[in-house]
């Protein structure tokens, strides 16, 4: 006899009550609430093997309301994962415990990616769902055919990213795409109504999606919703209308069941009501063995899946290269290029420097995508090689992301967490501003995610303080496994791409310029990357050593000339370029304080806050930057009216040296 | 006669065009494509006198398409401002010109709020359109009746933020707001149908708003759209269907008339197709003069709104009194507050510390709107004096935001440039990412917005690294104008409040704890507002000092610990506690180095990231902090594991001294 779905969803219920309550924190009311939807996607849809979550073909599932953390930790562990143990649970939201307070994709397979800032689960949802229809497009049915599920509550759908993220998804057409919404009416500070009068349902079919309902806690309903959804080609939302804390017979469908626990007499009183005897952290055997049934339903897929892609070598071939690492690729992919700027010196804007990088790395390397939040022809980020992606041509390598930074960020964060695809994206630098959470969830999920961020300081002129970056190359530098590149021209510009392709596990940000820049390193060869110690000797001094000038980016060219100003007038000064500091960081004590002797007078030069120079110039440095708001005037006039010239600088050190 | 509208509009298409191609930079697009539209609205419907942009009573204009900037200064010019001149505009984009590349409030009066990173004009809107409702409630009709105004562009109602925005409008019943969608179908990249397939109509139906359409170089039926926008309850969007770079007969209608000057051919032909002889930047004189009519035509009316004011003096007073600074009110409010604190320590979080001083300060400050993006309960910003802000009670100071971050933090940016509202809200600080880039615009702008910013770091326990701050504090510190405090106890959190209340230029957050801390200032008094210095001793060391330990927030408790230990081994040490740094940067080079001497170990504490530290340390200084991820445990687990006792910091202290 099938084991009831009812008995299934309350082996989730009890082990989120129970984890929960042994931590003391934790959010019981959803996982309770979405027991019923989750317990049927996963017995009849869900395409998975516990035995290998590697597995490519597999549907992805994402907790996009991830404060219910304890839903997929108990479906991972009921349907027979490895891990999370039932000592896993018992320790939720301990040190080292796998399951976290959120889930964390780097802590335990199955969790595909770390959720808790609302929102972005789902916009992750959606680049998963893209990178499938491209690798469907470019592999085929037979090795590419798996869907994205995804569980949502208001709060996903509330915040502003969702209107990015469903956008893109209903104009590509994601139909593999289906939202589960945990439609409760409940937030945290309490009923919906208090904070919106949205027609949720309608704004979503407005945006090209189909759109469902079904009652949360009725097995049937909720199947009949969602074949209707897989039915349909248009992505689809599920509107279950669910009771928050389900089972719970007090404190069930109000906030306060969201994020606390229930207390010893609640769940004692939920037990009651859910007929459930067993003591906590106990799985009935008839209920648990009913589970690994679930689990290993569709684990033949996978068999199948490996025969056929057996069946063809270099077909085999082929498919598994787009899952391996792309960095090998990318210094000889450029070798032609560095020589040929070496040959033809010119001054070249670092955003069309990376364009011409992007040219033959897109050309030797198909896994990467790129796009840009509306700004391809200031971004510089399309090529030749990648046309558009589109519903008509998903093996298109360009998506036109709208404007609609956040979705795009997140969106590169579901691709690249889904695997065969290293996605780059741009926009203005200052409008980091708007997807900082998702570069920040780039590192701290360890997604190769390359940011190509342009007009990187008051040196795009006219556009004025809304969009002179000032604050953001050093703030970006503060976020942990996050590498900052602000390349000094051309070659350091390639350098830079070919670090930022050869680090899997640590997203990047290229910090580009709007205006030219001379080239610098005119000895330049594609076997001698320097940049890849993060900071290294451009111009050694000529007199006696003084000064070292260090800078970033623009302002390297600002440092050799007042070096040059400097000899001039007898004063040795080297010139250090320092293209990203993380990697700087990671070298020996001896290289680092050979660059940055204690000896000589350390004068930082770069367009942005100096906050943050002392680590390298010490308290007796100079650091010459900006710590105001720029201003709207031609590029010239502003290096000048904030100090940023030879002219301007040399006094200082003169000064400084007094 | 009357003129013609067509030919008012195509003065301002004359000076966008002019003005842009004597910059050589600038967007001519926007302002020709919606010229049409501007002028109906500014000649029929938009409240205001030229003479005095400060009218309190005036109807608010915010060019949300702020790139369009062009739109606003020649509507500014025209329509009898006394800026900008036609000088400002021959100078558009120029340094000190007040014709900057996008709108800017604090260089032009009349524009109303900077405007240019996408979506926020509109979504700061919102926010003028929910303080006049407020001040209409509690002044009356006759003292507060006036319209918000929006010129939008496709980006406008791209970015994710206007789900947010318009969701807060629906919600909110703002019938008095009125968005005027330039639809001309063309982004950056191209057509529309290349990112987007909504139905933005149905979209903004679906949110409580009110839908039209018209033909946006339609005199009368733009005039007809109006009208009934007017004549509905609900916000209203109307689709104005336009061409962008309406008249320039080679490149209207495509992307490439969005951003670049037209050239001089493009300019000759527009002025043939216009039928307009006059040379650059010259207003034929029977236009100026119908433009200089339009201005005054209601100009009458705030004569007549004075007379009202004027009629009762203790009326007037208390109306007038709303739109005073509130400083002055904020330490008197404090004064029993903190003699309690003092005469009762308790462990209190600072969140919590925040909540206390928040009751009596609302109760003195009427100006002070509250509320939270659905975390009410966690950020502690409710209290006794704001009831909810609705559409039954607009009176109502607190606003329930929901899950919108972005969308808040643009609305009290709103609120605060309309006057007469003093807003703060709370979110969590890792979340200050979603709305990042309008904290900045509180600062660039100078709108005094308090950010209530709770869960201060790995303190807030076993959420996890999704949401404990790591990077944030550092890098809102390096926001220009915005001051960051990170209060250490009770006493601290109450004098911060009193500060941020006290700087009407300048932004603040509030960063607080979730964990509970000790009373440090037990010898506190409401007239001795020792933060206001930014940084002061709190502990002088007994023995002969060697070490200052400076510290902020929770970490002030453990430098003292640490100090305790180190004087029980016989190592001076001070303790300094720095709740704001950018007033102790403010403090004299003697103040600031007596706190701070050259010659002992500077030792910094502070949950974050230790970047940017080195500022106040020095080169051989020692910081204290975090440069990873947090982690999912217990507080006391996570302080251990993250080094951050007083067991695990002496020995370092004791090695750096060796």
């Amino acid at each position: 006899m099938q084991t009831d779905d009812r008995q299934l969803a309350n082996a989730i219920r009890a082990l989120a009550m129970d984890a929960v309550e042994a931590a003391n924190s934790g959010h019981p009311g959803m996982p309770m609430g979405m027991a019923d939807v989750a317990t049927v996607l996963y017995r009849d849809f869900l395409k998975h093997n516990p035995a290998d979550p590697t597995w490519i073909d597999r549907d992805r599932f994402v907790l996009s309301a991830g404060h219910g953390s304890m839903l997929i930790y108990a479906l991972l562990h009921l349907s027979g994962y490895s891990n999370p143990t039932i000592e896993d649970i018992r320790n939720f939201r301990q040190l080292h415990s796998p399951c976290a307070g959120h889930p964390e994709n780097f802590e335990l397979p199955g969790v595909e990616c770390t959720t808790g800032p609302l929102g972005q689960g789902l916009a992750m949802a959606v680049g998963m769902a893209m990178a499938e229809r491209h690798l469907n497009a470019v592999h085929g049915d037979d090795l590419v055919d798996h869907r994205t599920w995804v569980i949502a509550g208001d709060g996903c759908l509330m915040e502003g990213i969702n209107h990015e993220a469903i956008g893109l998804a209903g104009l590509h057409k994601l139909g593999r795409l289906t939202v589960l919404w945990d439609d409760n009416r409940i937030t945290i500070d309490g009923d919906t109504d208090l904070s919106t009068s949205e027609d949720i349902k309608a704004r979503y079919a407005a945006t090209g999606w189909h759109v469902e309902s079904c009652d949360g806690h009725d097995p049937a309903d909720i199947r009949r919703a969602i074949h209707a959804a897989l039915a349909d080609s248009r992505p689809s939302l599920i509107a279950c209308r669910t009771i928050i804390g389900f089972g719970a017979p007090n404190k069930q469908g109000g906030h306060n069941v969201h994020g606390a626990p229930l207390g010893a007499a609640e769940i004692e009183a939920a037990r009651k009501e859910l007929g459930w005897d067993a003591a906590p952290f106990v799985i009935p055997q008839d209920i648990a063995a009913a589970w690994r049934e679930v689990g290993k339903a569709r684990a033949d897929e996978q068999a199948a899946w490996e025969a056929r892609l057996d069946a063809d070598t270099a077909r085999k071939d082929s498919f598994l290269k787009q899952f391996a690492p792309v960095g090998p690729q990318a210094g000889p992919a450029l070798e032609a290029h560095i020589a040929a700027l070496v040959a033809d010196p010119k001054a070249i804007a670092t955003r069309k420097s990376s364009e011409m990088a992007l040219g033959p790395l897109t050309e030797a390397i198909p896994q990467m995508i790129g796009g840009s939040a509306d700004l391809t022809g200031s971004n510089n980020t399309k090529t030749k090689a990648t046309t558009a992606f589109s519903p008509d041509d998903y093996a298109g390598r360009y998506v036109y992301y709208g404007i609609r930074e956040f979705g795009m960020a997140a969106a590169m964060n579901g691709m690249a967490l889904h695997g065969g695809v290293v996605p780059y994206g741009g926009t203005f630098l200052v409008f980091s501003d708007y997807c900082r959470n998702a570069i920040r969830m780039s590192a701290l999920q360890r997604a190769q995610v390359i940011y190509v961020l342009t007009h990187d300081s008051i040196g795009l002129g006219e556009d004025g303080p809304t969009h002179q970056p000032i604050e953001h190359v050093m703030s970006l530098r503060m976020i942990p496994n996050l590498n900052v590149y602000r390349p000094a021209d051309a070659v350091e510009t390639a350098e830079c791409w070919a670090l930022a392709l050869a680090t899997p596990e640590t997203p990047s940000v290229l910090a580009l310029t709007r205006q030219n820049l001379p080239l610098l390193r005119t000895d330049a060869s594609a076997s001698d990357n320097r940049s890849a110690k993060g900071a290294y000797r451009l111009v050694a001094a000529s007199a006696q050593r003084k000064v070292v000038l260090v800078a970033t980016g623009s302002e390297v060219e600002i440092a050799a000339k007042t070096a040059a100003v400097l000899e001039s007038r007898g004063i040795g000064a080297d010139v250090v370029s320092m293209p990203c500091w993380e990697l700087f960081d990671a070298q020996s004590e001896a290289y680092r304080s050979d660059l940055l002797p204690e000896n000589a007078l350390i004068v930082s030069i770069e367009a942005g806050t100096t906050l943050g120079w002392q680590k390298h110039i010490g308290r007796n440095g100079l650091a010459i930057g900006i710590d105001r708001f720029g201003a709207s005037a031609p590029i010239a006039a502003l290096y000048d009216y904030f100090g940023l010239t030879a002219e301007k600088i040399v006094p200082q050190i003169e000064a400084a040296l007094a």
